[in-house]
C-alpha cells in the first residue's frame, strides 16, 4: 500500500511527494523502495503489487525500476484501505486463485529485516488456518498513537502465534500504560495476511457494496469509472474487526524487529545516522556545541553549508521553497503549519 | 569609511559582500546607503567621499548610484583607518584647502538622524577651534565591546561640548560598570571631525612615514604602487590618541541619537521590525508559539516560506549556499563557524 499522502513531514513531504517516497529510514533509499527490498527474499518483486494514487504513479515507478508494469495499480482517487486491498486481492486472484497475500504499508521502517521476514512467514502460516492474520508489534512504551491488539490463547498450528481477543482503538495515556503493563497487548502494525479467497469472501460478507463495485471493475475504463464511487472505508474497520468479532477467526504473530511507523520528524531523527553529539546533519555540516539536532536539506537546498552553534533538540528542514524550524519534541505540531498554509490558500506549498 | 570586511554576519556577510552593503538597520537599505542618506541634509552627496576596498568598488558604486565617480576612493589593499583617512584628507585638501571633514563609519545605525546631524554640527564647530573633534555616545549599559572617552571640562566655544580627558581601550566588565556609574564616560563612536589642514599636520607630526607615502601618491599608478606599502595603523592609535595626549587638543560632543554599531545578529534583531511576539521574520512567515526569533533569507533563499513552531530567541540565516542556526544570545559565536570554515579551507564560503 503506497497511496498515502500526509503532512507530518512537511516541508519535505508534499501532495506529489508523500512520506513513502522520502528516504526517512536513515539511509538514502525511500521507505517504499526499502519495503520492497526488505521482503524480496520471501516475496520476489515479480509477485509484489504496489497500489498507489494515480497522481503518484510515475514517481512510484521511478522509485521501483524493477517492478513489472502490470504490478502497479493506480487508484483514480483515494478510497481508504478496503477498496485498495479489495482491488489488489481481485487482481491477484485472477492470476493465482490459491494465492496467499501479505499486505504491508510502504511507509514503515524495520531495523531487523530478517526478523520481519520470520514473523511474516509465521503470519502466512496462520493465514492458511485462519480467515486473517496480522503481525502485532511488542510495545516498548505506552504509546497513544497506535491501535492495540489484545492477544488470547495460542494458535495451536503455528509456533508463537496467538488468537486475537480484540482490536482496540488508540487508547488514552492511562489505558496505554495498563496495556503495556499487562503484557497481553500488541501494537497494530497495519500488516495483514490472508488467502486471497478468504479476503474475497470476507468482503462479500461484510462490505457487499464494495464487492459489487469490484465485480464491475474489469478493464481500465471501468476502474476509472467505478473506483472513485467505492465506499471509502478502512480494512480494519470494514473487514478485520468484523471478522475478528467471531472468536477463532483472526490470529496474530508478535513481532519484535525494531519496527517504526516513522510517524514524525522525531522518528526520522531516531532512525538517522548521528554524530557523537546526537546530531543528524548533512555531510560537512559544522556543529559547535550543538546536540541532538536533525537538519535535512531537500532539492536545491542540498549541498548547502549547514552551521549550528549552541542549539539542542531542533528539527530544521529546508526545501526549494520552504524552511521549517521546530523543537524535536514538538514534531507533531508540523500540522499547525500545514493548517495555517491551508487557511492562507497556499496549496502550492502542500 | 566603507572598506570593512568582517565575519560577524556570516553567512550573509562575505568577503565580497561585507556588513556595510547589507540592510541590517531594520529597513531595506544597506547600512552604507543609509549612512550617506542620513547626512545628506548637511553633507550633500557631491561632497561625500567614500573610501572602500578595490574589490568592493563595483558593489559600492551600485549601492550609491548618485555618488560622483571621482568621490569613490578604492584602496588597492586594506591598511587600516589612518591611511584611509590620510588619503581622503589629501584628496579633499586638493579640492578645497579650507575644508572641514567629518569621518563616519558606514556600518552603523542611528534611530534619530536629526539628532545625529545636530551632534555633527556641534562637532564641526568644535573642529574649528580644536585640532580634532569626535562624537561620544552616552552609554546605556556597561558594554565591554567599545573604547571609552573620559570627558573633562566644557569647550567654551561650543554649547555642550567637552574637552577629552583621555581615550581608554575596551574595559573589563568591572571597569565598564564604573565608567557607566561615573557619568563621565562616553563610547567611542569612531566618528571624527577636523579641518583638513589640521589632520594633514597631525599626520606629518605623528605618522611621518604615512605622510611621505601620501606625498608620493599622485595619480592612479602611484596609488596602486604606494598604498599597499603604507603603514597599517588605526587613526585612533596613530593620530587621535597622540594628539589627545596634549590637553586641550581634542573635543567631544556627547551624542544621544539611538546609535548602534550593529555588531552582531543580536543587534540586527534589535533593529529589525518585529511582530507582537518579537519575531523579525520574512513576509508571510508562519510563527506558531514562537517568540523573539530573527530569520533572514538572502539571495535565492528569498521568498521561501518560513515556518517556526515553538522556538524562542533563535537566529536563522539562509543564503544561496549556507544555513546558520544559533541562539540570539550566542550571536558572537558566529566566529567559531568562520574559524571552522577557514580550517577546512572553505574560503569559497567566506
Amino acid at each position: 500500500m503506497a497511496g498515502g499522502s500526509g503532512t507530518r513531514f512537511w516541508p519535505a513531504s508534499r501532495a506529489h511527494r508523500p512520506k513513502q517516497l522520502l528516504p526517512l529510514g536513515g539511509g538514502t533509499e525511500s521507505l517504499l523502495a526499502a519495503t520492497v527490498a526488505r521482503i524480496a527474499p520471501i516475496v520476489p518483486t515479480e509477485r509484489t503489487l504496489v497500489v498507489t494514487a494515480a497522481v503518484l504513479a510515475d514517481a512510484t515507478r521511478r522509485e521501483l525500476p524493477s517492478l513489472p508494469a502490470e504490478n502497479l495499480l493506480a487508484e483514480p482517487s483515494p478510497r481508504n484501505t478496503a477498496p485498495c486491498i479489495g482491488w489488489a486481492t481481485r487482481t491477484i486472484l485472477a492470476r493465482d486463485p490459491e494465492a496467499i497475500i501479505a499486505v504491508l504499508p510502504s511507509d514503515q521502517h524495520v531495523d531487523d529485516p530478517a526478523g520481519l521476514r520470520a514473523s511474516m512467514q509465521s503470519a502466512l502460516e496462520v493465514a492458511k488456518v485462519r480467515a486473517l492474520a496480522t503481525i502485532g508489534i511488542r510495545p516498548t512504551r505506552p504509546d497513544t498513537g497506535f491501535g492495540y491488539i489484545e492477544t488470547g490463547g495460542f494458535v495451536p498450528e503455528v509456533d508463537g502465534a496467538h488468537e486475537v481477543s480484540r482490536f482496540v482503538e488508540k487508547p488514552d495515556a492511562a489505558r496505554a500504560r495498563e496495556y503495556l503493563a499487562s503484557g497481553r497487548f500488541l501494537w497494530n502494525s497495519g500488516m495483514f495476511f490472508f488467502r486471497a479467497r478468504a479476503m474475497d469472501e470476507a468482503i462479500r460478507a461484510h462490505l457487499p457494496e464494495l464487492a459489487r463495485g469490484l465485480d464491475a471493475m474489469i478493464g481500465d475504463a471501468a476502474v476509472r469509472e467505478v473506483f472513485p464511487a467505492l465506499p471509502s472505508i478502512s480494512i480494519d474497520y470494514g473487514v478485520v474487526e468484523r471478522v475478528g468479532a467471531t472468536p477463532g477467526q483472526v490470529g496474530v504473530v508478535p513481532g519484535d524487529f525494531g519496527w517504526s511507523d516513522v510517524g514524525s520528524w522525531e522518528s526520522a531523527w531516531e532512525l538517522a545516522a548521528k554524530d557523537d553529539a546526537g546530531n543528524a546533519l548533512p555531510e560537512g555540516a559544522i556543529a559547535v556545541d550543538a546536540r541532538r539536532n536533525l537538519v535535512r536539506l531537500e532539492g536545491s537546498a542540498r549541498g548547502k553549508q549547514v552551521a549550528l552553534v549552541g542549539v539542542e533538540d531542533l528539527v530544521v528542514v529546508e526545501t526549494d521553497d520552504a524552511l521549517l524550524v521546530l523543537p524535536r519534541g514538538r514534531a507533531q505540531d508540523v500540522r499547525a503549519v500545514v493548517e495555517a498554509l491551508k487557511a492562507k490558500g497556499r496549496n502550492d506549498l502542500l
